[in-house]
C-alpha cells in the first residue's frame, strides 16, 4: 500500500454555482411531455407484438431448439428422481391441505404439465409446497371443520364423523382457493405487477419460511402422536394449538408414536447417509420412496390400523377425475385466503427461479412467471388440485441431477401420472404418520435458517429486525396475515431509517476540496465562519422538524431566542422613535426659541445614544455567529413540499439574524423539487445553489472577505 | 449577472481513495459503545429534574413573569370574545356528537381550565371542535342507537322514543371515549411520542381536515331538513346517509328549512360584513351570538316548535353537575375510536400551535401538549364533557383580538362558566337548525381548501396525491379508520419515490470536476472508457433489482449474455484441453518415435491455433466495452444487506468480463453498511472507494493509461 505511487488531483476552474453551471452545461429545458412519453411507450412495431405475443408461451421458443444430445439425459434421470420424490412429498401435503393424499399427487401433475408450457425457469420443480399447504389446510378446516360432519349413528348411539363428505367438501374448498388464486397471478400477471416481488426482500421471505415451518410443524403434531385437537383459527391460533396439543399428550396413541419415531429416526440416518455418499452417487437415494414403501409394507403386514389404532391414508381412487367447475359461492368467503396465496406462491418460486437464474445465466421473466403459476393454479383448481409453488428441496434434487431444462419437470408429472394409474392404490395401508414424519424431516433444513440471526446482526440490525419481526408475525398472525404485516413492517424501518439520520458538522480535510463529518475524523477542522450541515438522509415530512431542531443543537445558535430579542428590540426602537418624536414635537411647541439643553433633556440625550448603539451592534452580525451557512443536500434524494418550506424557513429565520444559507450538491431533481415548490422568486436564485461544497465554501469565504476588506477600507478612511 | 466576477476555484492535491483519506484525515475509530450511551443519557443533574417537573405545569413558570401591563388588556378582551364565541359553538358541536347542547358548554369550560394549568402554547383556544364532535357522535350513535330505547305507548298504541334515557346513554358513551381518549394522549406523551406528528404532513392534515368538513356537513342536513335518516356506520356509511337523506327529502319539515336557510343566509351576510369591517373594529362582531339571541327570541315569540314542528333545543339544566366516574364497561367498544381521536386532536392541536409559535417566536412543545390535551380530556371525562381539541376559527379570533397569553382561554372558560350558571336555560326555544347552520356557515372556510389541489399541482404532484387520496380515504372510511389509512398512503409514497428513481449516467462538464446527468445538460461529454452510473435514491431492498437492470440499459451491456458465452468458451476450452491430452497421450502411446505431423494432426493444430487466439481474444477486454464503471452513491443514505448484495454481485459480474468497479461518493454511515455488510475482504479493500467522482475517474483514468502504456513496452519489445 504504501509504495502505491499518489496521483494529483489538479483542477484549475471558476467557482460555479447551479445558474453558472446551467449556462456552461447547457441545461436542456425541453422536457418531454407527458403525452410523448405516453405515445413512445405506445409505439410497438410488428416483431415486438410477435415477440410479446410468443412470450406468453415460452415452450414454442426453447422446445424447437432444445438439443437432445446436450440434454436429454440429464433431463431423464432428473426427471425421474423428482417425480419419486414428488409421490411421497405429493402425498404429505395432502395432509398438510387436510384433503386426502390423492389429490397430492393430482397436484403434483396437472400444474407441473401447464408450467412446462408457459414457465420460464428451467430448473424449479413447480408442485407441492409445504407452506402453501398449510395456508390452504388452514382454509379447509375453517370452511369445512369436523363439527360440520357429524352424523348420528343408531347403532352406536353416538354421533360419528362422517368422514367422505367432509372431505368431499374441503376438496371443494381446496379447488375454489386454488383457482382464486390463479386468476388473481394471471391477473397480477397482466397488469405488471411482478415487482411486488421487490417487497420481498431476502431477510423477509427467509425469516417468513422459517415461520411458516413452525406453522408446519405444529399442525403436523397431531399426525404424529395421534391425537385429535380441535381446530383453531385467526390470530394467535398456532398458540392455541400447541397448548391444545399438550394437554391432549397424555391421550397419544402410542403405536401411531412408535410409527412417526422410528419413521424420522430412519430418514434422518438415511438423509445423513445420502449425504455422506453425495459425492459418489449421481441421484441422492429416494429415501421418502423406499420409507413409503417399507412402511407400506409393514402396516399391511402387521395390520397396524386394525390392531394398534394407527390411522392410514385409505382409500385411493385409481386413475384421473374429470375436471369439476370450481364451486364460485365459495369464492366471497377464501378472497382473502387466494390472495395470499397468490402472494406466496409467486414469491417463493420467483425467489428460487432468480437464484438458478443467476447461476446459469438466464433470464427468468417475473411478469410471465406470475402467468405461468397462475395458469398452473387456475387450471388445476378445475381438476381438484390445491394452490402449488416450487419446493426448495426438489428443486435442488432437479438441479442437482443433471436436470437442464423444463422436460425435467414434464418427466416428472408423466412419473406421477404412471403412479396415480396404476400403483397409486398400493398404498392404502401406509400410516399417516410416516407422511408427517416426512414432512417433519423435511423442514429439519429450514430450521437451519435461524443462523440468519446472529449472521444478520453482524451485517445489518435492521435487516435483522426484518427476519425476527417477520418470524414473530408469521407464527402469533398466520402465514396470510403474517406476510401482510411483515411487508407493512418492513417498509415501515425505510421510513425510520431516514427519521433517524446522522445529522454533522462538516469540516475540511486538509487543504483540499473534501469535507467529512467533524466527529468521525480526528484531521478535520472547521472553516471559520461556515457552518457547514448535512443530514445523512432525504429530507422530508417525517424528519423535516429534526433538521430544523439539529441544525440548531449543531450550531449552536438559538434561533427562537434571537429572533424574538431582535422583534422585541425593534418594537422597543419603535415605541422609542414614537416618544421621542412627540417629545420633540412638545417641546418645539412649548419653547419657541432654541434654548440651551437642560439637564433632562441631556439625559434624554444620552439615553437614545446608548440605545441606537445597542440597536447598532444588534443589526451587525455577532462576531461569535457564523457568516454563513452551507447545507450539503447531496444525500437528499427529493425533496417534498414540506422539505421545501423547512429549507426556506432556514434561509428566512438564520437571514434575518445576519446569517446567508446557500445550498450545495443539489440533484437535478431536487433542483426541480425546488423549482416547483416556490422556492426560487426574485431575490433567491439558483446562484445560491453550488454544485459542491467547495464551490459554497469558497463562495462564501470570498465574499466575507471583501466585507472585511470594506470594512477595512471605510476603516482608514476615516 | 455577466459582470459578476467570477472566482477561482483551485485544487491541487493527491487523489484520494477511502482508505487514503482515513489515513491522512485521522479517522477516529472509538465508537461509543450502546452502554456508554445509554450511561449519557441517563446521567442528569438535579436542576435538569428540577426543570423537568417544573416543565410538566408550565403554568408555574410562565405566570410568576405575567406582566399585566403589557398583556392584561389584551387577553381580557380576547378572553371575553371567545368565550361568547365558544357559547354557540359548543352548543352546535354538541348536537355533531348526539349528545344534550348543555354539554358542549361543559366541554368548552372544563378542559380548557386544565389547559390553562398544563399547555405550552399561548394562542390556540381550546375546546370543542368540529372533526372530534362528528367523530364521537358516530361513537354515540353506534352504542346507543334510537332503536335501543323505544318505549311501547299504551296511550296511542305505538312505540316511541325515550329521549330522555337515550341522551343519558349517549352522554355516558361520550365520557367514557373521552376519558379513554386522554389517557392514551398522556401515555404517548410519558412515553415521548409526540413525534408521531411528524407523520402528519400538511398535505395530510389539510387533506383530512376538508374530508372530515363534508363528514360534518352531511350529519348537519338531518338538523337543517328536519329530517330523520337511519344513522350507518362502518366504512361507506357517508354514501349511504347521503343516498337516505336525498330519500327522505320530500318529507322536509318545511318551518326548520325555512329557519336554516334564513339562518344560514344571515350569517354568511354578517360574515361578510365583518369581514369588510375588520379593519375598522378591534374585536369582530359576534355574529354567532347574535344569530343564537334573535333566533331564540323569534322561537319563542312564535311558537315554532308547537307550530311548525321546528325541533328546539330543549331543556337545559343551569348550574354544574358533579363528577361522574366514567364507565369502565364501555372502554372496551371504545378503544379504537378513542385512539383515533387522541391522535387527531393532539394532530389538529399541535399544527396549530406551531403556527402560532412559529409566528411570535416561542417554543411549543410537543410531548407537554400531549399530557395537557391528555388531562384536559381525562379530567373532562369526568365532568360529562365529549374530547376537546381546538379550533381553527376560535384560535384566530382569539389572537386577533390580542390575546397574549393562555390567560385569554381561562378567561374565555370564565365567560362560559357564567352563562352556564345562568342564562343558559334562556336558550331552551332556540331551533337547532340556526345550530346547524352555524356548523354549516363556519366550515365554509374549510372548503377554501380545496385550492390546495391546483396549487400543489403546481408545485409538488406526491403531496397533492396525498391531499387527494386522503380526502377521498377519509370521505369513505370515516375520520377514524381513514386517518390510518392516510397515514399509511403518505409513507408509502416514500416507497414508491424511491422506487422510482432516476438512473443516469453521468458525464464531465467541460474540464471541471464535475459531473451531471448527461441527458440534462448538452454540454456534458462521456468520458471515454469510463462508465459513471448514478440513481437519485437510496438503493435498497424495493429498488435494487431496478439498479442493476438500470445499469444494463444505460450501459447497453448485456451482461447475462456476455457471461453466459464466457461459461460456454471456457466450458468448451476445457473439452478441448482434455480431448487433446487424451489424444497426444494415444499418439505417443501409439508411435513411440516423433513422425513428422500428419495432415489430420496439422489440421488438428490449426484448429487448436485458432480455438487459442478466440479464447485469448475474449479473455481480453473487449474494446467497445468501458474500462471501468463508478458507481455515485453520494444520493445514498443507507445500504441494507440486499443494496450491499447488488453491489457485490455488480462488481462480480462486470469483473469477471474485465470491467472494474469503482464506488464514490459513499457517506460515512454507507461506507459502515459496506463494512459490516461483508462487502470488503483480502481482495476488495476500501481502496475501491472514493470520496468524489473525479478522484474515482482520475483513478480509473491514470491505471487505464498505464496498462496502454504497459501493453506499448510490451509491443516494442517484441
Amino acid at each position: 500500500m504504501e509504495e502505491r505511487k499518489r496521483l494529483n488531483y489538479n483542477v484549475h476552474r471558476e467557482i460555479l454555482d447551479e445558474e453558472e453551471l446551467d449556462e456552461i452545461a447547457k441545461k436542456s429545458d425541453s422536457k418531454p411531455s407527458l403525452c410523448d412519453k405516453m405515445a413512445k411507450s405506445m409505439r410497438t412495431s410488428g416483431p415486438q407484438v410477435k415477440n410479446c405475443l410468443l412470450g406468453t408461451i415460452p415452450v414454442v421458443l426453447w422446445l424447437p431448439r432444445y438439443s437432445f444430445r446436450e440434454d436429454a439425459l440429464g433431463d431423464l434421470v432428473s426427471g425421474i428422481s423428482v417425480g419419486i420424490m414428488q409421490l411421497p412429498q405429493g402425498m404429505a401435503y395432502a395432509l398438510l391441505a387436510c384433503v386426502p393424499p390423492v389429490f397430492g399427487l393430482y397436484s403434483s401433475f396437472y400444474p407441473v404439465l401447464i408450467y412446462f408450457i408457459f414457465g420460464t425457469s428451467k430448473h424449479i420443480s413447480v408442485g407441492t409446497y409445504a407452506v402453501m399447504s398449510v395456508m390452504i389446510g388452514g382454509v379447509t378446516e375453517r370452511l369445512a371443520p369436523d363439527s360440520n360432519f357429524m352424523i348420528w349413528d343408531n347403532e352406536t348411539n353416538s354421533s360419528k364423523l362422517d368422514i367422505f363428505s367432509r372431505d368431499d367438501e374441503r376438496v371443494r374448498v381446496a379447488a375454489a382457493v386454488t383457482f382464486l388464486s390463479g386468476m388473481f397471478q394471471i391477473l397480477l400477471g397482466l397488469v405488471q405487477f411482478g415487482f411486488v416481488v421487490t417487497y420481498l426482500s431476502e431477510p423477509l421471505v427467509r425469516g417468513y419460511t422459517t415461520g411458516a415451518a413452525i406453522h408446519v410443524i405444529v399442525s403436523q403434531l397431531k399426525y404424529a402422536f395421534g391425537i385429535n385437537p380441535v381446530r383453531h383459527s385467526g390470530p394467535l391460533s398456532m398458540i392455541y394449538t400447541v397448548l391444545e396439543v399438550c394437554y391432549l399428550l397424555p391421550k397419544t396413541n402410542v403405536g401411531t408414536l412408535v410409527v412417526s419415531i422410528v419413521a424420522i429416526v430412519g430418514l434422518v440416518l438415511a438423509k445423513e447417509l445420502n449425504a455422506l455418499l453425495s459425492k459418489k452417487l449421481p441421484v441422492p437415494l429416494p429415501v421418502e420412496l423406499f420409507a413409503i414403501i417399507i412402511a407400506t409394507i409393514i402396516s399391511w403386514q402387521v395390520n397396524l390400523d386394525a390392531k394398534y389404532g394407527v390411522e392410514v391414508v385409505g382409500g385411493i381412487p385409481s386413475g384421473l377425475q374429470p375436471p369439476v367447475v370450481p364451486d364460485v359461492s365459495l369464492f366471497g368467503q377464501v378472497i382473502g385466503d387466494a390472495f395470499a396465496l397468490a402472494v406466496v406462491g409467486y414469491g417463493i418460486a420467483i425467489s428460487l427461479g432468480r437464484i438458478f437464474a443467476l447461476k446459469y445465466g438466464y433470464k427468468v421473466d417475473s411478469n410471465q412467471e406470475l402467468i405461468a403459476l397462475g395458469l398452473s393454479n387456475s387450471i388445476g383448481g378445475f381438476f381438484q388440485c390445491f394452490a402449488i409453488s416450487c419446493s426448495m428441496s426438489r428443486s435442488l434434487v432437479q438441479e442437482s441431477s443433471g436436470g437442464r431444462t423444463q422436460v425435467a419437470g414434464a418427466l416428472s408429472a408423466v412419473v406421477i401420472l404412471f403412479i396415480t394409474l396404476w400403483i397409486g392404490r398400493l398404498f392404502e395401508d401406509l400410516p399417516k404418520a410416516v407422511l408427517a414424519a416426512i414432512v417433519l424431516v423435511n423442514l429439519h433444513g429450514m430450521m437451519k435458517q435461524f443462523l440468519d440471526i446472529p449472521a444478520l446482526w453482524r451485517s445489518n440490525k435492521i435487516d435483522m429486525l426484518i427476519w425476527i419481526a417477520t418470524f414473530i408475525l408469521t407464527l402469533l398472525l398466520n402465514p396470510d396475515l403474517g406476510l401482510a404485516a411483515a411487508i407493512v413492517f418492513s417498509m415501515l424501518t425505510v421510513i425510520f431509517r431516514t427519521q433517524l439520520p446522522k445529522y454533522s458538522l462538516l469540516g475540511q480535510v486538509g487543504d483540499t476540496d473534501i469535507y467529512k463529518p467533524m466527529e468521525d475524523y480526528d484531521q478535520v477542522k472547521q472553516v471559520p465562519g461556515i457552518l457547514i450541515f448535512r443530514s445523512s438522509a432525504t429530507l422530508y415530512f417525517a424528519n423535516a422538524e429534526m433538521y430544523q431542531e439539529a441544525l440548531r443543537k449543531k450550531s449552536g445558535i438559538d434561533i427562537t431566542k434571537l429572533l424574538s430579542a431582535k422583534k422585541k428590540l425593534e418594537a422597543k426602537r419603535k415605541r422609542h422613535e414614537k416618544k421621542n418624536a412627540k417629545k420633540a414635537k412638545k417641546e418645539l411647541q412649548r419653547n419657541g426659541v432654541n434654548l440651551p439643553p437642560s439637564s433632562e433633556q441631556e439625559e434624554k440625550h444620552l439615553e437614545q445614544q446608548i440605545y441606537v448603539s445597542i440597536v447598532e451592534v444588534e443589526d451587525e452580525p455577532d462576531p461569535s455567529l457564523p457568516r454563513a451557512i452551507v447545507l450539503d443536500l447531496s444525500p437528499v434524494n427529493f425533496l417534498d413540499t414540506v422539505g421545501v418550506k423547512t429549507i426556506q424557513s432556514i434561509r428566512r429565520d438564520y437571514g434575518e439574524i445576519g446569517i446567508k444559507t446557500v445550498l450545495a450538491g443539489c440533484q437535478t431533481g431536487v433542483v426541480e423539487n425546488l423549482q416547483t415548490g416556490g422556492f426560487f422568486n426574485d431575490k433567491v436564485t439558483k446562484s445560491c445553489l453550488f454544485t459542491t461544497v467547495h464551490d459554497a465554501v469558497l463562495h462564501c469565504r470570498t465574499r466575507g472577505q471583501a466585507q472585511d476588506e470594506l470594512q477595512e477600507l471605510e476603516a482608514t478612511h476615516f
